[in-house]
C-alpha cells in the first residue's frame, strides 16, 4: 500500500484521476463497485487536495503512457480522504497546453506555480544556488557573509529606492549591490567572501529587470584577474548542470565592437561586420553623401550569404526605422545580391574599382544579404550590431537554425575605464572602484579616454550575466578618480578612511543570478524563474503593492505625500 | 619557501614581526644582517599590508610559543613587498587586550572586523548555515526559495518600514517576514520550502534587534506538529558544532508560565516557582492586606537555598524597584532566613499554623532567600520569573556557577491562540494565521481564551530563537478568526482566494539565526555575529546613515519631508 498527497488535475468518468504532486503526476484508478469513492471524487473540483491510498499495479498493456513519467504504473485506490476542497471557479486550470495568460499567471501566483515547468525552474535555481554554495565554502574555503540591504546612497549609479526613518528627514537607502561592504570585508581581513545578495534598483521599466534581484557576490585579496577568471570558471563547471568546457573564450572591448557591434557579444551567430574603408576614398564618400561629422566614418559591411528571400519589404522598413530612430547619422544600404541591379548600385556608389574589390572582398554571391553602412565608426558598428541580432530572430523565426546549440560562455575585457557623458563629462563605465590598467596609468591625467579599466565582464549567449573589477586599493589613486569624476568625496569619506587602514589588494565579480537561470532554464523571460515577480511598472498583482498608507504612518515618518493630481 | 599575505600586527626590535591573515598569525623574523629588510620594516606602521617570502623554521627551544597556533615555528624572512601601507595614526589597533569601545569599533568596522573573535564568529556562521543548507536540500529535498521583500504593509503585527515608489502615494512596505510567501508556495505545490531571509521590523529600540536580520524560514506541507519538531531537532543535530541531544525537553505554556514565570525559560537554572496558595486563608489575607482584585490572586515563592549573604541591600532595592515598576499589582516580601525574625514575618503575615507548613513545604533552613508574592497569578508569576533571572546573574557575577553548562533546547507548546489586549479586544498571540487546537475549537465561539493554537516555540538557554505553527488551510476558519480579530479581510483577500484554490494542510517555523548564532558563538550580543551591525536607533555609524536626501529625490517619490523642528 502507498499512500499519495496531492492535487487533482483531472478525472474522467469518475474513474481515472490525475494526480500531481510536487515530484510529477501519477494516475489513479478506482474500481467500478467502490461506490463509495465514486461519491466522494464525482463532483469534487479540480485541484481539490487528497490524501489517496492504493496499491502500485502496472498499467494494462495498451494503457502505458510512455510521455507520462509513471506512465507504466497506475494507483488502485482503496481510500481517499478530500483533505480541502478547492472552489468550483478557479481562474485557470494547470494545464500546459491552454497556458493562463502572463498577468492573470501573476495575479494567482499561487496558481502558476503549480505549472510544471515553474516548478522545474525554481527547483534547478535551488540546486545551482546550493552547488555553488558548496563549490566556495567546501572547496575554496570561502566565507558566506550577509551585509546591509538598509544603508546610505551611493553617489553616481543607479536610483536606489529610499527608505524614511522615525529620524525626521534622515533616509536609508536600499543597496544597488554590496560593492561597499564587500571591499570593507577584504579591508577587515575576510579575504574570501561571497554572499547570494538581494539587490535593488529604482530603474525605468525593462522586460528582463525587477525592482529586486539576486545577484551571486565574491570577492577576493591578493588576487589579481587571472585568479578571478579562473575562480568563476571552476565555479561555472562545478554547478552547471551540464558540461561546460573550459577556459571560456575571451574578447576584448574593441575587438567586441570591432566585430559584433555590442558588447555582449552573441557568439553563436556566426557573422561579422567586416571593414571597408580602406578600398574607399573617404573625402570623395563624404562629400558624395553629405556627411556632415567624417573625423571617424567608416565603410561597414554585414554579409547574410543565401539569405535574400528573407529580407521582406516589412523587415527593411523595420529596419530602417531602426537606423532612423536610433542611428540618424548612419547611412545604410540594404542590399539583396539578386539581380544585377546590386552591383550598379554598389558601382554608384563608389566606382566599378572599388565595387569590384568590396565583392572579392565580402565574396558575395548571388542570393546574398549584404547591410552596407558609412557613418561615424561606433554608431556604424551598433547599427550593425543590432543587425545580426535581429537578422538571425528573422531567420530562426523561419525556421533556419543559425545559432549554435549548447552554452556559449564569454570573457569581455580591457573594458575602457571612463566614458564621456553627453555634457563632455567623464563617467565610470562601470564604477569608480575599478583599478586602471597599469599600463595605461601614463594616460590617466592627459587622455583620460585611453585608460582601460581592469574590469571584465561575463557574457553567456549573448547577454552580460556577470561583471567585475580589481578595485583601487590605494587612497591616493582612489581621491584622483573620484576628482575626475566629480564625486564628492565626502561622500564616501568611509571607504577612503578604509583604503587607508591597510587594504590589501584585491577584486571580485557578481553574477546576477535571474538572468543566468533564465537562460539555464531556456525560459521566457526571468519572471518565469522567480517565484513571485513583479510586473515592468514593478507591480505585484497577486497584492496589489505598491498600495497606498495611511496618515499616521507618514506622520511616522515625517513625510507628506505630494499627489500632483491634487494640484490641477 | 612559503609566500604570506597579511597585515603587520606588531614587531619588536626590526627583528619579530607578527604577521596576522584570515587565518591566524605567524611570527616572521629577519636576520640581523639583511639590513635591506630592516629598512623595509623599521617605519612601516602596524597594519600595514605586505607579502613575505620565506623559509618555515622550527624556533629555538625556549621561544615557542604554547599560546600560538603556530607558536613552535617562525618563517625566517627572504623578502617583503610592501602591498599597501597603513595610515600612521589607526583609530585603534588589533590587540586583544586593549579593546576599543563599542561605538568606536562601529565607525570603523572594517578595523573591528580583524579581531578574531570577530572572524572567528563570521566563519561560524557561514558554517553553520552551510550545514543547515546541506541538510535542508541535500538530505531532505527542501527547496530554497527567494521571495520578494518589497510588499504590501501586512495588518497587525511589527511596524514595518515603507519604501516610497514612482507612483504617486503609492508605498511598498519591507517584509517583516516571508509569513504570506511562504504559505502561498504551499498553495502553489513547492511542498517543502526554505530561505534563509531577510526580514525586517521598525520597532523600538532594544539590545537584540536590527531593524534588518536574519531567519531561516521553513514551510512544509502535509505535516504536522511532530513533523517540523522533529525536522528542526534533526536538522540542529546535524548542523550544530558541537553534539547535541534530542528529542529536546518539551514544556506547555501553562507550565513554564506556572514553573518558571516566562515562556522564554531558562532551564539551565535549577530554581522553580511554588505555590502556597492552598496553605491560606485567601479571603482574610486580602482583607489583611487590602488587595483590590482578589479573582485570581495566589501567594507565590520562590527560594534560592543558602544564598543569604548576595541579596545586599542594593539588590533588595533594585528588585523593589523592578516590582514597582512592571508589577505594581503584586506584594512583594524579599526575605533572608537568617536570624528568628524572618519566622516571625511569616507568622505575622499569615499565623504560626500556615507559617510552619509554608516552611517545611519549602524546605526552608537557615540561610535561605525567599521571595514571597502575593498578588494576581500572572504578574506575581511574571515577577518571580524576573527575578529568578536576576538573582541568578547576581550569583554569577558573584562567581557561583548556577546555570548548568552546555546547550539547553526546549520546545514551548499549547501557547494560547488569543491574548486580550489593553482595550479588552481579541489579538492574536503569534499571527492570524495560527491553526486553532482541533480539541478546542468548540470554545472558539464562546471562550476564545480558553483555545490553544498549533504554535511552538524554541527556547535556546532562556532565549526564543525560533517559533512557528501549523496554519489554517480552510478558507472559512480563516475568515472566522480574521473577523474575531478585527481584521479587515480585503486587505488579505489574496491569501483567502490562495486557501480555496486547493491549500493542502500545513505548517513551518521560522529560527531567528542572529540570536542563535550568538548564543553558539558566545558573543555578548548579536552585533558580534553581524559584519555590519546598526546601534539600537537604527545608525550606521560608518557611513552615519540614514541621511538627508535631496529634494530632486523626494519629487521623483511624491513626497515631503515634514521637520517638526521648523514649525516652532
Amino acid at each position: 500500500m502507498v499512500q499519495l498527497n496531492g492535487w487533482i488535475e483531472f478525472q474522467r468518468m469518475n474513474k481515472f484521476i490525475t494526480l500531481r504532486d510536487a515530484y510529477g503526476s501519477t494516475q489513479l484508478f478506482i474500481s467500478d463497485n467502490r461506490t463509495d469513492l465514486i461519491e466522494i471524487i464525482k463532483d469534487l473540483p479540480y485541484e481539490s487536495v487528497i490524501c489517496v491510498v492504493g496499491m502500485v499495479n502496472m498499467r494494462p498493456e495498451g494503457q502505458i503512457n510512455k510521455k507520462m513519467k509513471t506512465g507504466d504504473i497506475e494507483i488502485l485506490v482503496d481510500s481517499i480522504k478530500v483533505l480541502n476542497k478547492a472552489s468550483e471557479h478557479l481562474p485557470f486550470s494547470i494545464r500546459q497546453f491552454n497556458k493562463a495568460k502572463e498577468v492573470t499567471q501573476m495575479k494567482y501566483r499561487y496558481l502558476a506555480l503549480r505549472y510544471p515547468e515553474i516548478q522545474k525552474n525554481l527547483r534547478i535555481r535551488s540546486k545551482l544556488l546550493m552547488k555553488m554554495r558548496e563549490y566556495l565554502i567546501n572547496e575554496c574555503d570561502f566565507v558566506d557573509v550577509e551585509t546591509p540591504t538598509l544603508f546610505k546612497n551611493t553617489p553616481g549609479g543607479a536610483q536606489e529606492f529610499i527608505v524614511p526613518t522615525r529620524h525626521p528627514g534622515k533616509f536609508y537607502s536600499l543597496v544597488q549591490s554590496p560593492q561597499q561592504f564587500k571591499q570593507l570585508l577584504m579591508v577587515g581581513g575576510i579575504d574570501r567572501y561571497f554572499q547570494i545578495a538581494r539587490c535593488y534598483r529604482d530603474e525605468s521599466a525593462r522586460h528582463d529587470r525587477q525592482p529586486e534581484f539576486t545577484q551571486l557576490d565574491i570577492e577576493m585579496s591578493f588576487v589579481d584577474q587571472e585568479g578571478i577568471i579562473d575562480l568563476i570558471e571552476n565555479l561555472l563547471k562545478y554547478s552547471w548542470p551540464e558540461t561546460i568546457t573550459t577556459p571560456f573564450k575571451r574578447l576584448t572591448y574593441e575587438d567586441a565592437m570591432k566585430l559584433y557591434g555590442t558588447d555582449q557579444p552573441d557568439l553563436r551567430i556566426p557573422y561579422e561586420i567586416q571593414y571597408l574603408t580602406k578600398f574607399v576614398n573617404m573625402a570623395t564618400l563624404e562629400k558624395d553623401m553629405k556627411l556632415t561629422n567624417s573625423k571617424d566614418c567608416e565603410v561597414c559591411a554585414l554579409v547574410f550569404p543565401n539569405k535574400c528571400k528573407y529580407l521582406t519589404r516589412s523587415v527593411r522598413e523595420e529596419f530602417n526605422d531602426i537606423k532612423n530612430k536610433y542611428f540618424p547619422t548612419v547611412k545604410l544600404f540594404q542590399i539583396k545580391t539578386l539581380d544585377n541591379s546590386w552591383k550598379l548600385q554598389l558601382e554608384k556608389l563608389f566606382s566599378t574599382k572599388i565595387a569590384e574589390d568590396i565583392i572579392r572582398t565580402l565574396n558575395l554571391n548571388i542570393g546574398d544579404v549584404l547591410f552596407l553602412t558609412v557613418g561615424p565608426k561606433l554608431n556604424s558598428q551598433k547599427l550593425l550590431g543590432k543587425f545580426r541580432i535581429e537578422f538571425t530572430n528573422v531567420l530562426e523565426n523561419n525556421n533556419l537554425k543559425i545559432r549554435s546549440p549548447g552554452y556559449n560562455f564569454l570573457w569581455l575585457i580591457n573594458f575602457p575605464l571612463f566614458e564621456v557623458n553627453e555634457s563632455q563629462l567623464l563617467e565610470s563605465m562601470h564604477h569608480p572602484f575599478t583599478q586602471p590598467h597599469p599600463k595605461d596609468m601614463k594616460y590617466l591625467e592627459t587622455e583620460p579616454e585611453k585608460v582601460r579599466g581592469l574590469h571584465y565582464d561575463l557574457i553567456l549567449n549573448g547577454s552580460e550575466i556577470g561583471g567585475g573589477s580589481i578595485r583601487i586599493h590605494d587612497t591616493n589613486l582612489q581621491k584622483q578618480i573620484f576628482k575626475m569624476l566629480n564625486i564628492n568625496e565626502k561622500q564616501l569619506s568611509h571607504m577612503l578612511e578604509a583604503l587607508s587602514s591597510g587594504a590589501p589588494p584585491h577584486g571580485g565579480i557578481a553574477l546576477g543570478l535571474d538572468r543566468l537561470l533564465c537562460i539555464l532554464c531556456n525560459a521566457e523571460g526571468i519572471r518565469n524563474v522567480i517565484a513571485f515577480p513583479k510586473t515592468i511598472e514593478g507591480r505585484d498583482l497577486m497584492s496589489e503593492a505598491p498600495v497606498p498608507i495611511p496618515t499616521e504612518v507618514q506622520e511616522l515618518y515625517h513625510i507628506k505625500i505630494i499627489d500632483e493630481r491634487s494640484n490641477i
